[in-house]
């Protein structure tokens, strides 16, 4: 049994490294940058010590690639993302393809060669912090890349077209990023949980169930503004009050079940002046479910709420549904391999879904995905403190390095995902 | 007895012409600006007309005499203000002063002298739109005006003192227009009300009790930022849903008692994004009453009610007072003599606050006030919406003349305020 601390160390110290590739102070490395190209060296270097050929795709994810017993065959893709949010933490994406790189130079060091291939992808772009829009690596995997997308442009005005060119890509050969479908048997990532449910259990590790799915509404309010001090209370229409109970209204319905959460996000009020009753208030609701039917039937909830507070403040109301997307669920077979590969290895672990995205929404279209979630500190991540122990690292990986056995003993057997 | 509706239909047609001296589109008339040297000259005319003597006092306000029997003697002030907000309505304060000299007028047709002398001011500047500080004429008139706010900055950098030299005033003479507490005997105001109390009632007239007294508030609540994603609703500390409670308590402790009133005005939520929990708000409160102690009790009330929610929610809050204003009593006795005028002319009225600050907030350290309220459509004024009918102009301004003769008549027989 590998040492975890020893282990997580070592990963912790490469996060170490890749940080230091940052533009300005914190970290911040965006999509098709100088930042992004060091980036992608460092890794492929880890990769090649790791025993795996190494090429960088039509939209710029570095692909690592451990041939099996048999040259050429279907892979096992693992890995997750190097680029980041601004002033970001060290270890959102950067733990998953350290943790990936790991395991492929545990089976390399061991003389081992499986039944499939194994691939780990340092995903090029899932945040989409430089071009407003996430996932661009996965979703050129999965062939669902919309180029339309090469269009949008940067805060310097620079298109994603553009930058791709300056980064020795071309632009109209992203289409030869996609994978066929029988290239790649199945997706798993190691990532930070990004929340704070499994400090709260105390356990390192969790199974995720579903990315999940999120509606997110944009409500606006509207009562009759008037002076503070002159329109006594029996004869306001006041939108902040009325506001105010719908925030709470949202708080509740999604309390009413558990695995449902909602979130007003932002609030403003109109004319926003310290002695005027408000006329308008705007706010924004997010609500997420790892099942789409009770996500659905949450927000319907919602929307009856807010009718209802409306209708008894006497306040106009408007409803607008100005995104949504459906759940990406982890696959059962994979969840109880990741699950067993946990118990094998002596480690406690509980099923969640996770409420941030992750490029499995993409993949999930080309391959079944699996997702092992790591504790954090707090919760906290997209921020310079996100924190893991070392011993937390080491022991995801052993875990994950156990994954990747069971589900090539499966593919031997026959009962793999 | 007068047409109502034919005086009104005069107050209102100079009230267009008043109107149309203004600073761009729309009524924007500033202190010490062209407009409100155009203002003053088309009023000091129909002073004179109305057999005034008129003079320009030292910060700029307008004031016509009508001298009593007796050259010299005391005076009853009458007045209100000729400056504006941006965009404003054509009323507010401007009635005052056109009810004001068509009462002196309808003496002088009538060729009557009152036992004492009769001015109409026409304030400088009670709004405070140029300087950010209001009230100055009627200060400067009770000899309470602080000559630091000489040294305060438009939005173009011109000092309060620079506008006086251009506007042709001595800045260093403000002292000037303070005067002596025997020279003014009292001072009474129409105005519009500014709120919907008298219209939702049916009355045209309401007898001013007090200028309410305002405290406000800046509260934080300090919660606990995070993924909206992520963290489930149990172990979420959301600044917002605190102070969306709070809102509510605010609401209920100025509706647990008959004459309260208390307004969130302003909220801000940080960070402010869709996909965030609110980690800190920030709100103000605006809480007034005509009697002080009351309006004291309320703050205490408040104040309880935030920490109580406070602490349930497990969010830090922190309140600070940011403004605190004592109420300006009206008069007793000139509350009761207004009251008698408005029965006397057959009219019905009721006594109420004004949620809004008036000149009389200053002209109460020098001499006894009272105000008589007009009704306006919708409550709403600080505004091109507002708006008042002639009859009721004309109404206000019969009621206003009778109030002036018995108040002349109480100095006759010693029983005046």
């Amino acid at each position: 049994m590998i040492d975890d601390e020893a282990l997580g160390a070592e990963l912790l110290a490469r996060a170490d490294e890749l940080a230091a590739i940052s533009a300005g102070p914190g970290l911040t490395r965006l999509y098709l940058t100088p930042e992004h190209a060091a980036a992608n060296a460092l890794a492929a270097g880890w990769m090649v010590k790791a025993g795996m050929a190494v090429r960088t795709d039509a939209v710029g994810t570095l692909i690592g690639r451990y041939e099996g017993t048999t040259p050429g065959a279907p892979a096992l893709l693992l890995g997750s993302h190097l680029d980041t949010v601004r002033d970001a933490g060290k270890y959102d994406g950067m733990l998953g393809v350290l943790s990936a790189i790991a395991c492929v130079d545990a089976l390399n060091r061991a003389g081992r060669r499986l039944p499939c291939a194994v691939e780990v992808a340092a995903f090029a772009d899932e945040e989409g912090t430089r071009f407003g829009c996430g996932l661009i690596g996965s979703c050129a995997i999965a062939g669902t890349l919309d180029p339309a997308l090469l269009a949008r442009t940067d805060a310097a005005g620079t298109s994603m077209g553009q930058a791709m060119a300056a980064f020795g890509l071309d632009p109209a050969a992203i289409g030869r990023a996609a994978r066929a479908p029988g290239e790649i048997l199945a997706f798993a990532e190691v990532h930070i949980e990004q929340g704070p449910v499994l400090e709260a259990r105390g356990l390192a590790l969790g199974v995720v169930t579903a990315i999940q799915g999120a509606t997110r509404l944009a409500v606006t309010v509207t009562g009759v503004a008037g002076h503070a001090g002159t329109v006594p209370m029996g004869l306001r229409r006041d939108a902040l009050v009325a506001a105010a109970r719908m925030v709470l209204e949202v708080e509740a319905a999604a309390q009413s079940e558990p695995g449902l959460v909602a979130t007003v996000g932002r609030l403003a009020v109109s004319p926003d002046a310290v002695n005027v009753v408000p006329g308008q208030v705007r706010f924004t609701v997010d609500a997420r479910c790892g099942v789409d039917a009770r996500r659905q039937a949450l927000v319907a909830d919602i929307a009856a709420r807010l009718n209802a507070v409306a209708g008894e403040c006497g306040v106009g109301l408007d409803v607008v549904t100005t995104h949504e997307e459906a759940a990406a669920d982890c696959d059962p077979a994979l969840q109880a391999l990741m699950a067993q590969a946990a118990a094998d290895e002596g480690a406690a672990s509980m099923a969640l879904p996770s409420g941030a995205g992750h490029d499995g929404m993409a993949i999930v279209a080309l391959a079944p995905i699996a997702m092992l979630f790591v504790r954090c500190r707090g919760g906290v991540s997209h921020n310079p403190a996100e924190s893991i122990t070392a011993a937390d690292a080491g022991l995801a990986t052993r875990v994950f390095g156990r994954f990747i056995d069971l589900f090539a003993q499966g593919l031997e057997t026959g009962h793999g995902a």
